[in-house]
């Protein structure tokens, strides 16, 4: 980029989560976010969730800036993952306390030290191309709060499908844009947050043109979002301004693990968002703001969704993480994804149609594609050491 | 037992072949009959075709009359697998001649050794079950061979299914027990020998009753047999009465290397006993016998046929090789195999349904039951290094 970036520009990406639908590479101690599952031609390995969310803030604020929230137990799986991170840019918590919490203490962290911090923030459960449309839609979010520090921005997907997984968010009034000063065809006021609708309803959003998914990354103020909470959520405030007040002094982790564990468990989304989207356009605490979208948003949650991230051959097959051509051999096989976590392993499949094969050094599963959303029980029935 | 086993009494096992259709865990270097197919209860690890072979012969020769016969590049995997046996137990053949040379080859070493020598030709390509009634019958083979040192003794075994991949052999005339000098309903005279039937032909002769498959064993003296092969393959026997001279002597190694390559590569049926089948009751030469075997007898040459070695679950499951209850986890599946090489390896098989799934250290097969007879395909394309 031509220019410096702006200083008070921080992101944080959540990378919390365990992903049991994502068995076998999935385990206690090697969530979703960390798995080796995306093959890059210079890379000497595969690389993972985490690694592509690194790679898509990079550019967008300084490196110093750059913070991940994850369960304190990934700590060093995260540093392995991301060495240029230093120890203070990985917000351990004690237990997971869902998104309001892990957005609250970020905001409490950067607050302290810059109270002028607008930090964004980004999940690391999905695949997002391309990625410079990506920076460029992060980059008009970040313009919006500089322009007016009330602003809350999410941002929302331009649907492809009508998709009942979701929350969907209604645009309202549109934006100017910082840039031009004309009205944005990206930047509007949300005139309603809409939970995870049936088909019939969600069919309705998507014809209209006016709904986009609910993508769970945000752009703001930390004084901001700090003053939501204190609104909208006043027991959560007090703790976090305990652990503030503790941070970056000996008790941090003290305060740290005594607190956080007895803050309120709920979403940013239903906790702030929904409440201060029905605040008016005029209100001095927050003013919610929407920036489409408009590109490709792959969750990797399970198997299936991770295999419409990999690039199908002839026969609609797939081959991920470590297998390549001269590993992954599908004879007379069409629909399937083969995965295997081990370089060198070879997995052959012969004759086969539509099945999920993940290999890794300690365990093997094979199952129809669309047995997928049993792997719950097959989780359920492990021995522990597996998990 | 109660007595003394007869010093003459030997046995060999014929240990060559390869098994490309148990790929992966067959290889070039881990051929079928030395992989860790069976689990046993009281065992430390799987045990080998060629160990259940071994096991088969205790009790019937003495321990120092064990031979096998296999490919001198497997001599280290035989002696590893059977290390009771000294390096002179272990016919290391320079090259494949098929059954003809290997029987030759042991009939010259032993007949040098021993001039009054029987013995027993054994196979490693099975699971034989009762081993008891296995006992049985080759001890009345080798009276049978005492009592007229002019037989050649096949055993056939009774047909359970009209099999088109088996040759038959049809009874003749019953022979007297050796025992009882009564008629024997085992032992009979061979009236002739059929090649591999087609369905209605094999559908006949089971009903017949008077058919039994050739199961490639035999009993015999080695002067006759060699006495046979003389008559019948009289360039055969000229290089091996060579390596004979040969045999236990400096050049032992050298001579066989020279002469074995030469020899003419085809069956011992083909070549000795459908020829021999012909002679008259009295040719001095010799008489071609049967003893029937009444029992279970599968063959391992594809992992279907293995299936079927394996105790079915409820559901028609079955687990090979180091899988246990543990470690093989058959979750709303059917009429799957889940075989692992990889003591403390996990294979999960989610609602499948007749699939077959293999896993060893640097492979991994998966393909339906019915795409077995494919395998020999994929094999031809894999890496060199994996075959």
């Amino acid at each position: 980029m031509g220019y410096a970036l702006p200083r008070m520009r921080y992101a944080m990406i959540m990378a919390g989560g365990a992903g049991t639908r994502l068995w076998p590479m999935s385990r206690a101690q090697a969530p979703k976010q960390l798995l080796p599952l995306f093959a890059a031609e210079h890379a000497a390995r595969p690389r993972s969730l985490l690694e592509l969310a690194a790679d898509r803030v990079q550019g967008l604020v300084p490196p110093a800036h750059r913070f991940i929230c994850t369960a304190e137990a990934y700590r060093p799986a995260v540093r392995a993952a991301l060495p240029e991170l230093t120890d203070a840019q990985i917000l351990g918590e004690p237990m997971g306390r869902d998104t309001l919490n892990a957005v609250g203490l970020t905001a409490a962290v950067l607050a302290k030290r810059d109270p002028a911090a607008v930090f964004a923030v980004f999940t690391s459960d999905h695949v997002i191309e391309p990625v410079s449309v990506f920076g460029d839609r992060v980059a008009l979010g970040f313009q919006l709060v500089e322009a007016d520090p009330r602003r809350l921005v999410t941002f929302s997907i331009k649907p492809t499908y009508p998709a009942t997984q979701f929350g969907y968010i209604e645009r309202g009034a549109p934006l100017s844009d910082p840039a031009t000063g004309r009205a944005s065809a990206l930047a509007s006021r949300v005139a309603r947050y809409v939970e995870k609708p049936n088909l019939s309803r969600a069919q309705a959003y998507v014809q209209s043109g006016q709904f986009g998914w609910s993508s769970g990354m945000f752009v703001w103020s930390a004084a901001t979002v700090l003053g939501c909470i204190q609104r909208f959520k006043p027991e959560a405030h007090a703790g976090l301004l305990t652990i503030q007040a503790a941070w970056d002094t000996p008790d941090q982790a003290r305060v740290l693990g005594e607190v956080y564990p007895t803050l309120p468990k709920t979403s940013i989304d239903y906790a702030v968002m929904e409440p201060a989207s029905q605040l008016p356009p005029t209100d001095p605490l927050a003013s919610v703001c929407s920036v489409l979208m408009d590109l490709r948003w792959l969750d990797v949650g399970s198997w299936p969704s991770y295999a419409e991230t990999l690039p199908p051959d002839q026969a609609d097959n797939r081959l991920g993480s470590a297998l390549t051509p001269r590993t992954g051999l599908l004879v007379g096989s069409k629909g399937c994804v083969a995965v295997s976590s081990s370089p060198g392993h070879t997995v052959a499949l012969l004759g086969c149609t539509d099945l999920i094969v993940v290999h890794t050094p300690d365990a093997t599963l094979v199952m129809p594609r669309d047995q997928a959303d049993r792997l719950k029980d097959l989780h359920s029935t492990l021995d522990p050491s597996l998990r």
